[in-house]
């Protein structure tokens, strides 16, 4: 191997900000997730696109893997390091290079977080919606095609990206897209990096629709008796095309995750959350047809936020779900889940789940963006309890078929990255196939984040 | 060559629908644009997917070009044969396969037109935005990423196909996406395939997102006293977050040939056209608040149309627009002209351009879709006046070379095909070669629709 040619000369490159030392290679081979560590051999800490193109030639002249790391916030293990190498962290390219408020688009760096930018872009009236609940980088999202909560009203990172910069596998660096809103002019290849997982390329720049900051916001949480009226009411809330904005679900397991963690006194029911954005009269009428239909389905026990320090409250509980719902188990090693489905299918989805996950033992609480068809469970195995940790896991894989047999798909927002590549075949077929041509095509040598996504030879 | 061995493989499979009729190869040499005839040697007429797989491996065996044919109203020369082989004539496979109300969604067959799948879902309260003025078959929408009057509402056919399927160039039938609102699940090969020009594949079957019938409609023209405060309004309209479901610019001499060509009395002026989509409260709202703007920039002569027939008859208008700019000039052979740039640079590109071709002496009336950046000119050279083509080409060359300057895409919504590869270079770079990796990653031999889109060696 030329591995350690090439960290010679990352090194004469880029001088401190190459490094082998174990504290960094450990921090860069862990995740959020419950995949075992798997640390890179060094990591890189580039400061502009010219040094991302070098390190790729000289990673490809040395058959040296790169991978690229944002946040770290990945839940399926799109950041560890399988088979070593480089992992390419962005967290020094993390600027707004340009907000252009009349084109209602930025120009960013990968490593920006959202939550960053938001803050960044607060007087302009503008903000960026997509909304992960993790303060994800703006790469990693991109990468993931991550999507969250507002999806429903803004769209996923596939609608949200405009144009990328990207470095591929050989150190060529191209630009997809431009910041005209929309364009015909040959294959979408904005498109195609965003949800590739770093496989085809590190994206170094990113152009990202913003959207205009809305004259009013009102959001709610109400509860329901049981699931199917909930779910039931969603269905009838996109059908009759009220624009929400959010639009969560929560089991009654949630529900009481929250009372215990954030001191809330819910009724251990289903519960939905949404929020509307519009012109004044424009949310009050929202509103209230929105809650005719709560009615209509037997829900009740509204809580409105008007103010913008409730509205913060009620996100901050469901942006928090993940470590409220761990606290019910804190001896778990969880598991998140993520399965989308079509609408049509989402109460018999989220119905046969929550029976299966009954019948388990395993606690494993319920929620998710269900104006997409898209929900989670977080098992909490106990990794004490002999057998917990496949039961969790056999749990985990039948949701995962049930939404294909449902039509759906693997994962909603999560990616694929090490955790799903079992269920692609079924999910893809020969499709599967062509995303590998694709992936040859682009990087024969399998340098950019291999072992993720793609059909492991 | 091996043509003849595959026709006669092609009429043992297709009997009847399969023809080498001089009738039919030149139906399907013919465009609706200025490109001279370029027949395929034959023309087959599917009736289902396997056919097409069939057809496929017969063409791949004997190395004979495949070119997909939808309803012919492609602007670019996409479905001319101007290197022979076999066109694939979606005429028979034009059904509507499955309407999900509850989904929102319908699975197509290529060969269907927008209007003919419009009137099938009359019924349901739902129906399909995409609106680019001829009546198109879907197929052909998706694969030239087609838009029109509502793109800036509803998006392009890149965000209202959910899933196809589709034949790749060796006979292999594959499915992309699913019925699932959005998924993480791998490289999305929806995207890549939607804007490809047949040149990766033929689509066989699309799953389109529908909308629902917005409970009102209101439309509207109005006159403004010069291009930059009918573009500015456009501006202060998107920057206010006023939910356009369809914003028109025409100029003056557009309004001079409607008023001829309709026997309408606008002022010879730019105006705008404009359409609202919501509850009734939303929509008079809405109209209220671009009233306003409207007067800010000094437009008037406002004409709501507040009832269906009367708002038939303004988009009606619209739609005839190619049909009315040329009876300007019923000698003239038109050259459309379709670019798109980012909003800050609209005002400045529609001077220009408006500047460039009252100098050229041409008559070249110009309209478009500026709520998102994209106008046409609709240039009318007059073929017995000695240098007027050249001079037409010269100004249509400078307009795509102006959008790039502007941070723009040579084209916004009518596709590369055989006319615009010259400027793939300029707006792409090194990413034009990228797309060429995909294609030869896919179809080796190039023999799904050569010549197009691809730089040629």
């Amino acid at each position: 191997m030329g591995q350690e040619q090439a960290f010679a000369a990352l090194a004469a490159q880029l001088w401190a900000r190459f490094t082998q030392s174990p504290s960094d290679r450990d921090l860069h081979g862990r995740s959020e997730s419950h995949f075992a560590p798997m640390p890179p051999d060094a990591v890189a800490y580039p400061e502009s696109t010219h040094e991302v193109a070098a390190i790729a030639r000289i990673c490809a002249a040395h058959g040296v893997p790169m991978i690229g790391w944002g946040a770290g916030t990945s839940l399926e293990g799109h950041a560890l390091a399988p088979q070593g190498g480089l992992s390419v962290d962005f967290s020094r390219m993390a600027r707004v290079m340009d907000v252009r408020p009349e084109d209602m688009l930025a120009v960013v760096q990968p490593g920006l977080t959202r939550e960053a930018l938001n803050t960044e872009l607060r007087a302009t009236g503008l903000f960026f919606p997509v909304d992960p609940g993790a303060n994800a980088s703006l790469g990693g999202m991109a990468a993931t095609r991550a999507s969250g909560t507002t999806a429903v009203r803004y769209g996923t990172m596939r609608s949200n990206v405009l144009a990328l910069e990207v470095v591929l596998a050989d150190g060529r660096i191209i630009r997809t897209g431009t910041a005209a809103p929309k364009s015909s002019a040959g294959y979408d290849l904005t498109g195609l990096f965003v949800g590739a997982e770093g496989t085809l390329g590190l994206i170094t720049e990113l152009t990202l629709r913003l959207q205009g900051q809305p004259e009013a916001v009102s959001a709610a949480i109400c509860a329901f008796p049981d699931m199917t009226s909930a779910v039931e009411t969603v269905i009838a809330t996109i059908q009759s095309g009220i624009p929400m904005a959010r639009i969560e679900f929560v089991d009654g397991e949630s529900a009481r995750a929250f009372n215990a963690y954030a001191g809330r006194d819910l009724p251990l029911t289903p519960h939905l959350l949404v929020e509307f954005h519009g012109s004044e009269a424009g949310v009050k009428e929202q509103a209230e047809r929105f809650g005719d239909l709560v009615a209509d389905f037997g829900g009740a026990g509204f809580q409105w936020a008007h103010r913008s320090e409730d509205r913060a409250a009620l996100w901050k509980l469901r942006h928090n779900a993940y470590y409220a719902v761990r606290a019910l188990r804190p001896e778990a090693a969880p598991i998140t889940t993520d399965v989308c489905v079509p609408i049509s299918n989402l109460a018999r989805a989220v119905e046969e789940t929550a029976a299966d996950i009954a019948a388990s033992g395993i606690p494993g609480p319920m929620l998710g963006h269900v104006g997409d068809g898209n929900f989670h469970a977080l098992l909490l195995p106990d990794p004490a309890i002999p057998g917990d940790w496949d039961r969790a896991k056999a749990l985990a894989g039948r949701m995962a078929e049930r939404a294909l047999r449902l039509g759906g798909t693997v994962s909603g927002e999560h990616g694929i990255g090490m955790g799903k590549q079992g269920y692609m075949q079924a999910e893809h077929g020969e499709a599967w196939d062509v995303m590998g041509q694709i992936k040859r095509a682009l990087d024969p040598d399998n340098l950019m984040n291999p072992g993720k996504l793609l059909r492991q030879n």
